[in-house]
């Protein structure tokens, strides 16, 4: 599906419509890109004002779920769209919610760099949070670019590179646990890293998601408790 | 809003559908119920028998979110519905994805019950995974049954028992520190009972968004950000 075919409305007006929900959504992935950028870097650099930063924009990110659903809820009303165009509201509504969430991740690991930040001293599981918040990073540039293109090829990129992260983060918990009962004093310091490590995993199910919606709004499939066998088929036909 | 509005359209058609989907919705909502009760059961009986059938049943819970969307597409296809019935179907809409996602954590508190029945030993924190179930299924029985009556009152209850159990699962959490730091041996079990913790306190936060979902419904009101008071006022409008 090309962006054009979201072009043969009779209304001119429908169309603006339907380009600016679909520009606001990835406006507020942008966004969100940005504070999970932030929150990381304010951990690995200790800096806390980019911390207290991250939590407070946390709001602006709200503000834009509830005004592209209320977007939404007028489109529904007044359009009465259908096919692609209905799927693609769909999609939207379902993925702002998870954009959202991805958000309150970001805000939870400012939170997590802020109280580490007062301790001094950089723990253990500062690398593993590196690794994998490049890779989230990297997932959430990819799923937004396949979102902004309509490349269901891209969103399954983004499926198989949620799951290369999962087991990264198990092996990182692990690595984690050990530290913990080689140093019980530093236990608590270092729960705060897996939680660090837990929202980033958290936030890639999330991109994960979106990515999917994005193929049930390409391909018409719902992909979401399909194995990847499964979702190539679907890409196949 | 009385469950007789729903009955004025001039297709029965169109009425049977709507209450179908909302049938369903509830269906779904039960069975999420009993999939929490049943994962805390096996943890607290060490009961792996039941902890595998919790796992296998999350098929069903899958199954039932993608045959409810579907529903709710082919509404919004065929009836653009208005107004109320707009609003109850996104609203649905919305909460079945926070139904899938507590089904989901009932899944892994279900997976953490197995492991540590093969541990033998009851391990500490159990009583506070006891207290927290009982008030988180009280809360998803309210939440059911706030949807079931329409009633924003309810649902209103069930945003502060959100908060509530959020107080509990943090105090819980700094005993089970406690405990790792007094016997690091058993930490990675005491790691495995605080994930049943947390997956109880996001169970707690999804049935909080469903409220706030039935909230929208009833009074058109977005509260998903807003402070008590701020709820309260638009529940007396």
């Amino acid at each position: 599906m090309k962006r054009e075919d979201y072009r043969q409305h009779i209304s001119a007006q429908f169309n603006d419509e339907l380009d600016e929900v679909r520009s606001h959504f990835l406006a507020m992935g942008g966004l969100v890109e940005k504070q999970v950028t932030d929150a990381i870097t304010a951990l690995l650099d200790a800096d806390s004002a980019l911390a207290a930063s991250v939590q407070d924009n946390d709001r602006r990110i709200n503000q834009m779920e509830s005004g592209i659903d209320e977007e939404i809820v007028r489109i529904l009303a007044r359009r009465q769209p259908a096919a692609s165009d209905l799927r693609m509201i769909i999609a939207i509504g379902k993925s702002i919610t998870d954009l959202e969430r991805m958000g309150d991740e970001a805000a939870k690991i400012a939170r997590a760099a802020q109280s580490l930040c007062e301790e001094g001293e950089s723990p253990r599981g500062y690398l593993e949070c590196r690794h994998i918040s490049n890779q989230v990073r990297v997932m959430i540039h990819e799923m937004l670019d396949a979102f902004a293109h309509f490349d269901a090829d891209q969103a399954f990129k983004v499926m198989k590179a949620d799951a290369e992260i999962d087991l990264e983060y198990r092996t990182a918990t692990r690595a984690l646990v050990t530290y913990m009962m080689e140093d019980p004093r530093s236990i608590s310091r270092v729960l705060s890293v897996m939680g660090v490590l837990r929202s980033l995993e958290r936030v890639g199910d999330h991109a994960r998601n979106i990515a999917e919606q994005l193929i049930f709004l390409v391909k018409g499939a719902d992909v979401r408790h399909a194995t990847f066998d499964q979702v190539a088929k679907k890409l196949e036909s």
